[in-house]
């Protein structure tokens, strides 16, 4: 697609008149809306707009359309797969203003925010009402952009990821409809499901300006505990025994050698260097104890230490920020560097064979590459650190990357699990997808004839 | 759309070259598959096809879609809302030959079936694997129209709906492709939700040709039990304050006075005739224990008797068929008449409201309507008779259907929660979606341009 210069200053200069300095195209807030936490080059958009309501966004996208503009949709720029990047020039729509908390239903579980809410911004929200929103990737991440991308982090195994967590959405279209997906009932069979069409979408179907969530009760108790393996696969068998028995564990992390030497140094903590996971339980105070005494006896079975228990709150946010920490922690060794964090999901009984088939590539090409994950799930990231301007080491990490996802694409796997397309996955889609991919073309096309939202992401057309 | 029936003879005629004797043009067979189990006006196909395989659906799809030809998907013929009438003739694809477990992932808890096999063939024959699939229709309906309609039941309280538990599918598109919507991965972000695209989708985006549905493991504790209350408030307070206390509950169904008599003359039970909840509770033995004392609590504030339990699996078992046959249980109290179960949903909060509200509609009608449903998550039914032919009572229970709609949608509920649109809800559409509705008709034209697939359901174009 031409990039269209003239035609692109009139939609700015609408825009400018309709949100006035709202609308920005200030070298300095276009290259910050340029980049994200990945490797991937840098490109900024035209402008960046900073909408306050849905019919501001329906107005922008309305104008954008008629001069052939792309809009590109904005949350806090943490993506792994750039996602943000204005490859065609264009404006983005950064959404930080829309970050009320519009309603709390205590008595139906669920909420409605505006899509710059993040996630700790809500559950500080949320505090007195006795609820929570389990879902947490590794960023503060807005709620709008982990709908766009079908976040997940470390709840999944037991709470799901927005996939199931997103109740309905208000999104304007490309044609500058605004559109609700759906009703705020549990369940509904009427019709196709449009909920589930703009989650994941990466911003390429429209615009999400309002998300309604399901929330849950806080447990009674919770206890969370960390457990040392004597080796990678005890660890990871430990984790596939435990989901096989239907255990309702509410997290359970596998972190290698490598990530908790990395772990133990950005956070001051001081857990054996050795192939751990973080564990959490959630229930009854009953249901802990059962819970944890059975998966405790599972670990035994498989060389892991004693549970070190953190019960009070303070430990436990500690402890799961340094989690959540994991890619900067990696960073910090090589703070020049740039992170590359892959990030594939195999059936939990291809698990063991891909981590450990991983883990000798890695050893083999004689990188220091950490391995951590979701691994209830199935899911793992590896954290590679990178300098893009390296063409050698560039391609050896790309060759890896991709040895990486056509190993969880040959068991069934996926080659994203919650990061996302953006740039860094289209190449696989075709070999994951087939002839599923000229489907959602099909649908990209019939949505956007335009190719305006977030053009060239996900699919190309 | 016009019909064209030289066109369609040749696209008989080339099916039956492919099929031989497994296409049928017999007037009973035909009969046989134009009509469900409501009180729509049957339809009959032209001809009715038993395919084999993807392979042969795939091949009539083509034949179809070269002789403009209109296919309706096939499963037990046990839809509500007229799903597979053959509204503009065409040729009945019924699945009842696909009718294959193909493959049991234990360790995954995941099963992969042909569209044909039943919810009771499933579970039969996963009875000694440890593992059951939950969702449960009143029919043994198949798994491809459970999917299709994205059906719910029972258990959807604890373990979801056809909408969370479907992981992949195999669906033959519109142009004849055979497209897998998703890898075997618990999660994945990569791309948009074709699964989701599809579930729920009532034959009209394609023809669902294998399922890989999620499994769970057999709890080592269960227990059923029955509560009698004073008053139908009573009833759905209990459920409205188990909801939101999290316990995590199985089974919670509501049964009113009319629909008791109705069930214990249908089942040779005896129990009293008053507003009344089945329960279930799924886990340990001391986590069961300690959930049936929490809502026997709760039941106990709200006007509940003693809890009647069944533990023995053979009784349980007669309880929750006593429930699944509802529907037949109230026809059998006036066998000449058809049976229009009507399907909505709200938020909990609203229940008890829109429960009573009707209760009192129906009272005030004088009609006899038993009120039941799966009110742990807002969803409930009326289960009407009806004689079609007579215009009086017709216009009677339209008018009493379009006041339970409109009053659901006004509680942001939805116009079905679990039995689909088919072509008795299209009209409320509009109500419950506004410019949602354009966005799927958007979706059905891209994906069945020449409007081939079950023409005339969910939405016209």
């Amino acid at each position: 697609m031409a990039v269209q210069p003239v035609v692109r200053e009139s939609a700015i200069d609408e825009i400018r008149e309709l949100l006035g300095d709202r609308l920005s195209t200030a070298p300095a807030v276009r290259e910050q809306h340029g980049k994200d936490e990945s490797w991937h080059p840098a490109h900024a958009p035209d402008a960046v707009a900073f909408p306050a309501s849905t019919e501001e966004v329906a107005e922008i996208v309305r104008i954008c359309a008629r001069h052939r503009t792309p809009i590109i949709p904005f949350g806090t720029g943490t993506s792994l797969e750039g996602h943000l990047m204005a490859i065609q020039g264009g404006v983005s729509l950064d959404m930080s203003r829309m970050n009320r908390i519009l309603r709390v239903n205590v008595e139906d579980l669920d909420v409605t925010v505006e899509p710059g809410v993040t996630r700790k911004q809500l559950n500080e929200y949320l505090r007195d009402t006795g609820l929570f929103f389990p879902i947490d990737p590794g960023a503060d991440a807005s709620l709008g952009g982990m709908t766009a991308t079908r976040a997940s982090g470390t709840n999944a195994v037991r709470y799901g990821t927005m996939r199931e967590n997103v109740l309905s959405l208000t999104v304007v279209t490309p044609d500058g409809q605004i559109v609700r997906t759906a009703r705020r009932a549990r369940k509904s069979s009427a019709g196709y499901d449009l909920t589930r069409l703009f989650v994941g979408s990466e911003g390429t179907l429209g615009v999400i300006t309002e998300i309604t969530l399901r929330l849950y009760g806080i447990p009674e108790a919770i206890a969370s505990a960390v457990c040392s393996f004597a080796t990678l696969k005890g660890a990871v068998d430990t984790v596939i025994t435990t989901i096989q028995s239907g255990i309702p564990i509410a997290r359970i992390e596998l972190l290698d050698e490598a990530m908790m030497d990395a772990t133990n140094k950005f956070a001051g903590l001081s857990y054996p260097v050795q192939p751990t996971l973080f564990l959490e339980f959630h229930g009854t105070e009953a249901g802990v104890k059962e819970q944890s005494e059975m998966v405790q006896a599972l670990a035994g079975e498989n060389g892991g230490g004693d549970f070190r228990w953190t019960t009070k709150e303070e430990e436990r946010s500690k402890l799961w920020q340094a989690r959540h920490d994991a890619a900067y922690a990696v960073k910090a060794l090589r703070p020049n560097a740039s992170v590359w964090a892959t990030d594939v999901c195999v059936p939990i009984s291809r698990l063991a064979e891909c981590i450990l088939e991983t883990r000798k590539d890695i050893d083999e090409s004689g990188l220091m590459i950490p391995i951590v994950g979701h691994v209830g799930d199935g899911n793992f990231h590896l954290v590679v650190l990178i300098d893009p301007d390296d063409p050698v080491e560039r391609d050896k990490i790309e060759k890896l990357n991709d040895r990486l996802v056509y190993r969880a694409l040959a068991m069934e796997g996926t080659c994203t699990g919650e990061h996302g397309v953006g740039l860094g996955k289209m190449k696989f889609l075709e070999a994951e997808h087939g002839p599923g991919l000229a489907l959602m073309r099909t649908l990209k096309k019939a949505i956007d004839p335009l190719n305006l939202m977030n053009p060239g992401k996900i699919v190309s057309i």
